[in-house]
C-alpha cells in the first residue's frame, strides 16, 4: 500500500518535513506494509522556497546582493537537484522585512538586489527560474532588477534613471542592448497570487504602496510614473503590459517578468504542485495524506488540502485532509474534494497547549487512521 | 458492509441512544450502503437500567415501596421485551439519594424497599432479575428486603428484629416458611462491580458504611453485627457467606443475594453486554464502533470500550473506540484492544464548549470514519 504525503505547514507548530516525518515513523514503527512518499509542501507564500528546496533534494544558495536602499546583504535562495532551476523569492533581496519602518519609501526603494540574485543564479548555470514575488518593499516596476541585469532605462538626457519608483515618470526609453542574453534562453515562472493590473485604482501604487511607505502624493506619482513606464515598455518591445492581470503584483514586478522575461505568472500552489512533481507521484498512490493548520471553508480557494486534493481525485485516488483546526461539515469537505478530513485535537484544552502537542497528536492520529485503512488487509 | 454502534454514554453530553441516533442518521444521509445495528450500552452502573430498557425494547414500571426510612416513594425499574426480565437498582428504592445528609444512618435505613419492587415485579410475571446493588443508603445485609418478601428474621424473644443494621447483632434465627416462593423459580443476576467481603477490616461496615453516615462506633457495631447475621445465616440454610467476594458489596446485599436468591455476582458490563445480547448482533458485523467520554489507559480495566473490544476481537472484528477525551498512545490502544481510537474534538477550546458540540463533533467524526471505511468500496 502506498501512500503519499504531501501536507503544508501547520503554521507555528508544525513544519510539512516534520509533519512527513512522523508519518514515515509511524509507518516505520507499527506498519511495515505501508509505503510512504514524502512530498512536503506550502502554498507559495511564506516557506514556500525552502519547502521546495527540501523536498526536490536541492541546494541552497547565498548571493551577496543590494537590499532595497543599496546596502550589501546576503540573499539565500535554492537550486534544484537539476542543476537548472534556481528557486527563489524576491523578498530575499527587495523585501519589505529588509528596511526599517522609517526607510520604507518606495520612491527610492530599487528592486536591484532581485536583479542581482537572478545574474547570480545565471552564473551557476540556472536557466529555469521559479520567482515569488510576494512581500516587496518596492514599486518601481523592476527598473532596478532590469538595470541589475544589464538594461539601461534612460531619461531625455539619456542618462539611466533612478533604480527606486521615482525613476518611472522620468523614463522615456529603455535600451536592452546589454540585458544579459542568458535570459531569453531561460524560463521563468512567477508565483503570484494577486490579479491587480499595473495602473488605475486597483493597480500597484493605489492598493499596495501605502503599505510600503507611500504618502498620498506619493500613491499619485508613482501610479502615474507607472502609467508613462507603460509607455516606456510598450514602445520599446510593443507589448501593452498595463492591464495584464497581475502587473501590479509587487510594485510592478509583475509586468516586469512579463515583459521583458517572458514570464509566466502563475499561482504558488500551482508551481508548488508542479515543481515537486506531486502528480506523477500520487498517479501511483492508494492513499494521499494532506493537511494543513486549519482545514474550512476557505480551503476550497486555492490552498494546499485544495489543491492537492484536485490533484488526487483527478487520478482517482482518495485523500485524507489532516489539520489542527477542522472547520468543516460533510458539504465543506466535499467541496475541497477530500475524501475524509481529521483534527489532530484529543481533549479540550487551550490553543498554547494544541501547539506544543502536535507531534504527539499527529502521531496518534495517524497511527488510528493506518489501522482502518488496514483493516480490510489484516 | 455491517457495522455495529455499541457505545456508552459521553457523560455530562451525549446518551449512547443520542450516540447511536447521529451515526444511523449518517449513514442513512451519506451511507446508504452501510447497515448500521444500534447496541447502546451502559457500564453496569448510573443509567444502566435504562439503558438496557431502550436498548431491548423493554417497559419501565413504577412500583410504591418504602424507601430507607420507610416513607412511600415511586421506584422505577424495567421489564424487558420478554416480558419475563425485570432490570433494576437496589438504589431506586433502597438508594443513599433518598434521604438527606442529616438522615444518614446505617443502624436503621433499611433495603426493605428493595424487596417490594422485587415482589412488584414477580407480580407482574417476571422470573428473571437483572438487579444493580450501587448506591445503598443502608447496611443490613438484605434483612428488610426478604422481610419484604415474607422471610421472618427473629430475635431471642422470636419476635422481628429491626428491618436495619441494628437488627444484625439481634437476629438468632431466620424462618423462611413465609419467604415468597416464587424467588425458587427465578434466577437472580446481580451487577456488582466490588470484591469486599462481608466483613471485617475489608468488609462492608468497615470500607462503605461510614459514607452511609456511620459514626466509628456504629461501624464496630455493625461489623459485629454482620459477623452475628452470617452466623445465624450458616445455621439457617447451611452456607458460610461471610468471605465470598462481593458479599459485602451494598451494606451486605451481596451476601443476601448469595444466600437468599441464589444470585449470580457479575460485573456490571458483563451482564450488560450479555442482556443486550451483542455478542451475537457482532458476530456478522464488519466493524464495531464504541465509544465513551474519556479513552485512557483505565478503559482497560473493565470499562465499556474495553468490554466490547474483547467481544470483538474473539469474533474477528474490527472495532473503533470513538470519545470526548483520547489519552491513549498506540500502546494503550492496544491495549484496550482496539483497532483505532478518535477523538471528536476538531480544534482548541473548554470543556464547556466541548460538550455543547458535542453532537455536531460526532456527526463529523463518524462522516469522516465511514469516508475512510469505504474508500476501498468506491
Amino acid at each position: 500500500m502506498k501512500i503519499v504525503v504531501a501536507p503544508d505547514s501547520f503554521k507555528g507548530s508544525l513544519s510539512a518535513f516534520e509533519f512527513c516525518n512522523i508519518v514515515e515513523e509511524v509507518a516505520i514503527k507499527h506498519f511495515p506494509m505501508l509505503t510512504i512518499v514524502k512530498v512536503p509542501l506550502a502554498d507559495g507564500g511564506e516557506g514556500t522556497v525552502d519547502s521546495l528546496i527540501q523536498g526536490g533534494n536541492g541546494q541552497f544558495q547565498y548571493a551577496e546582493v543590494n537590499d532595497p536602499l543599496f546596502r550589501k546583504i546576503e540573499a539565500k535562495y535554492g537550486i534544484l537537484e537539476d542543476k537548472k532551476t534556481a528557486v527563489m523569492e524576491i523578498a530575499e533581496a527587495s523585501g519589505l522585512h529588509k528596511i526599517s519602518k522609517a526607510e520604507q519609501n518606495p520612491m527610492i526603494t530599487s528592486t536591484y538586489g532581485t536583479g542581482e540574485m537572478i545574474k547570480h543564479a545565471l552564473d551557476q548555470g540556472c536557466r529555469n527560474f521559479i520567482i515569488g514575488i510576494g512581500g516587496s518593499a518596492t514599486n518601481d516596476c523592476g527598473i532596478g532588477l532590469i538595470q541589475a541585469l544589464g538594461a539601461e532605462v534612460l531619461n531625455k538626457n539619456n542618462k539611466q534613471v533612478a533604480p527606486g519608483g521615482e525613476g518611472l515618470l522620468e523614463a522615456v526609453k529603455i535600451d536592452l542592448d546589454n540585458f544579459d542574453k542568458r535570459i531569453e534562453e531561460s524560463t521563468f515562472t512567477i508565483a503570484c497570487d494577486v490579479n491587480n493590473p499595473l495602473t488605475g485604482k486597483t493597480g500597484a501604487a493605489y492598493v499596495f504602496s501605502p503599505q510600503k511607505g507611500a504618502t498620498p502624493a506619493m500613491v499619485e506619482e508613482l501610479d502615474k510614473g507607472l502609467k508613462n513606464y507603460a509607455k516606456v515598455i510598450h514602445n520599446t518591445i510593443g507589448i501593452d503590459i498595463e492591464n495584464v492581470p497581475g502587473a501590479g503584483a509587487a510594485g510592478g514586478l509583475g509586468a516586469c517578468f512579463s515583459a521583458f522575461f517572458n514570464g509566466q505568472l502563475k499561482s504558488g500552489i500551482e508551481i508548488v504542485l508542479k515543481t515537486t512533481a506531486l502528480e506523477e507521484k500520487l498517479k501511483s498512490a492508494d492513499i494521499v495524506i494532506t493537511g494543513e493548520g486549519k482545514i474550512d471553508t476557505q480551503t476550497a480557494y486555492g490552498k494546499t488540502p485544495s489543491g492537492v486534493a484536485k490533484l488526487a481525485r483527478k487520478h482517482h485516488v482518495p485523500v485524507i485532509g489532516i489539520c489542527g483546526i477542522l472547520e468543516a461539515d460533510s458539504e465543506a469537505i466535499k467541496e475541497i474534494e477530500l475524501d475524509a478530513a481529521f483534527s489532530i485535537m484529543n481533549r479540550p484544552c487551550i490553543v498554547e497547549e494544541a501547539i506544543s502537542d502536535a507531534k504527539t497528536n499527529l502521531e496518534s492520529l495517524i497511527y488510528n487512521i493506518f489501522n482502518i485503512l488496514t483493516i480490510n488487509k489484516k
